[in-house]
């Protein structure tokens, strides 16, 4: 079964908004085993959209489109359908209804243009929008399946998974098997190593390996297949278990679990708390143990110790030691760790003082070195970093380093230092 | 002249990147006045690719390739072009010497299938690329210009600026207008009362306006046509310039001018200093600050003063006000900003105190009230506000009011609180 999706309007082409639609149409597709081959956008403009149709009738055995829909006069996709593959536009009394009342509902007036929205294809099936004012529609036409949605996210997120997926299911029918995949994420290792460790876990018909890099992270991405859902669900299983076996604590969270989310879970499980000191980072830490619902458990606050004056004054780091060490530098690192851990009383304490960039590196300490200290019941342990990326990325991957050496201490294999460019073990410049 | 952007990669039809290549494309091409007329992606599939590419000979003039560059065996698209047109592939040796120099540079080893990368179709002219290992080329075949670039967004950006705008604006010749654009960046108002404050103002035919919204902004894009370079920028100026007359205050900054930034810049001006005490944006503010490259000329450092310990101790906030008025609260906001300008004796502090959501609401205070308090050498002025975001877009929104109200203070119009949802004022329970 080959799937084709179509986007329709000029701000796609005109480059003003980037199109999340196909993505995440085709996303849900693959998990009811179907792969889309064709990706296309035209303009809303009856000669381009027409020509794309009737290519799609030929070549692909379901297209979804997305946008126009709407009630203004750019909005032609169900007018230019019916006349494509000849078919008379009608009106679908109940779904003039659901319009009146939708306007009803928000409070705004209807206009008479929008009631072109209750229009479509003879012969086709309407396919409901309870969050929105545009019905869309399924047509078959020329053995082709096309379902019409609306362009707004919210609205197409809905009909897809309500209305859309279950139909191109039941088209699949026999062909299909249940399909179910999972995230599994990975920090520090590249994907080459990533593809070298993993050979052979996933060469079978039933279960495939994808890697996807989303910056700082490595995420691998199984997908498991069977004839039922328990089956799929199994194998997919028995695959993530593997891989966990192979890379052991080198996964550090599966599907939608961040870094900090773990980082939470563990620290709420021993009832134990955090503070952070940050020069280099300027927050960004904080602000990404904060993002996780519920910080407020084990994350008690920090110190933004961006100027040296910061670093004396609020973590008590003495003059003395910036002075002769300099600010990127083990010993300011453990201090100021040291120095939060004890103003707020917590358990554990994370620091990082570096050079992001793009100015103020030296031969010694170019641009990218980072000093990461992490205070806790049993002493402070530091280590050094050469970070190769922008002023953004350095500190991304500082925060994911911080937050993942903090973790892999909670589980008691901290013993290495996290693997990534390391300067003296590495030898980097 | 018509332009097509084919991208090219398994990838992006399993959806499961977004596909920002087509937009950055169609968006530059617009800026020399060349409209897309058709987006495309195809698989790593020799038949398909060679379909799209004959199709887009037949429809289009200019023809964008991105992706499948690589050195790996899915990396077709330069051998797929050449044989599509009846092209003998040929080693263009200043290439090979480029790469051999390229993996010398990184400290890698070249691979012998890297070497597939300097091989270019007869005829075809090499782009290069300075920062990647994959170069590009042109290709002129049936009166359509192919240009193939790496899909790495950083090194297509690149190429697209330097090696391929150029080269399509010679081509569009003298059927090219002059195009400039810029960004006019607002915050605080909708687009529906930009659009009615701004009418009439580009409603002729050389100067277009278009509307973006990026979070919490949004953002005015004037275009200007014109014969020359010179009248199309005179053009864009005086519509800037007419734009900024109606609005006033409310533009805080043009193209690439974060808000940040322009915080950063008025207050290098006048030799101030800044600080911040977070309690709801756990470091955000701080982030943002300190995304500036620079920002240690005039930003010291803050608090993350997350729990009521942290107030206490870093902030010297009463715990008797605390229990009093609650950490979401006039007086302690006050406080926040006080006690850390006063620590780090800095010029203004601003402070950040919250409900982030999804929990911690009350009918009293419910999820996104928010206190934002601004001290300065004329004292302390504090606002509430509630905002109807999730979690992640109630910490950036918070962030961007309190950086727009020190921007407003800076320039002496803040005797108006910003506008937005402001609790008392707009009567919102």
């Amino acid at each position: 079964m080959i799937a084709e999706v179509i986007t329709i309007g000029d701000e796609l082409l005109r480059g003003e908004i980037i199109d999340t639609n196909k993505s995440y149409l085709s996303e849900r597709l693959l998990e009811i085993d179907v792969h889309t081959r064709y990706h296309c956008s035209v303009l809303d403009d009856p000669a381009d959209m027409k020509d794309a149709f009737l290519r799609a009738a030929r070549r692909a055995d379901i297209v979804l489109v997305s946008g126009g829909l709407g009630p203004t006069r750019d909005d032609i996709t169900i007018a230019v359908l019916a006349e494509t593959f000849g078919r008379k536009l009608v009106r679908h009394e109940p779904s003039m209804a659901a319009l009146v009342a939708f306007f009803e509902r928000v409070g705004r007036e209807m206009s008479p243009s929008n009631a072109k929205q209750a229009d479509f294809p003879e012969g086709s099936e309407v396919l409901e929008n309870p969050i929105g004012s545009a019905p869309g529609c399924m047509l078959e036409a020329e053995g082709t399946a096309f379902f019409c949605m609306p362009g707004i996210p919210r609205e197409l997120h809905e009909m897809m998974v309500e209305q859309v997926m279950p139909r191109v299911a039941r088209r699949a029918g026999g062909q299909a098997r249940a399909v179910r995949s999972a995230i599994l994420r990975t920090f520090g290792i590249g994907e080459s190593t990533l593809e070298d460790e993993l050979r052979g876990i996933a060469d079978d018909e039933h279960v495939q390996l994808g890697f996807r890099t989303t910056f700082p992270d490595n995420f691998l991405r199984p997908v498991a297949h069977g004839a039922t859902v328990a089956e799929a669900r199994e194998r997919l299983e028995a695959a993530c278990r593997a891989i966990e076996d192979r890379l052991g604590v080198q996964v550090y969270g599966r599907d939608d679990e961040s870094m900090e989310a773990v980082v939470g879970r563990l620290l709420a499980e021993r009832g134990e708390t955090l503070a952070v000191a940050e020069s280099c980072t300027g927050g960004l830490l904080g602000e990404r143990v904060t993002s996780v619902a519920g910080a407020s458990a084990w994350f008690l606050g920090g110190v933004q110790a961006y100027a040296n004056l910061a670093k004396e004054r609020l973590l008590g780091v003495p003059a003395g030691m910036l002075a002769t060490h300099g600010a990127v530098s083990e010993p300011v690192a453990r201090a100021m760790a040291e120095g939060v851990r004890e103003r707020l009383g917590t358990t554990w304490a994370l620091s990082t003082t570096g050079i992001s960039g793009p100015d103020g590196g030296t031969d010694e300490k170019p641009v990218g070195t980072v000093w990461i200290a992490c205070a806790g019941p049993r002493g402070t342990e530091a280590h050094d970093f050469v970070f190769p990326f922008d002023r953004q990325r350095n500190r991304q991957v500082t925060v994911q380093m911080a937050l993942d050496w903090l973790r892999r201490t909670l589980l008691g294999v901290a013993r290495e230092v996290p693997r990534w460019v390391h300067t003296r073990a590495a030898g980097r410049r």
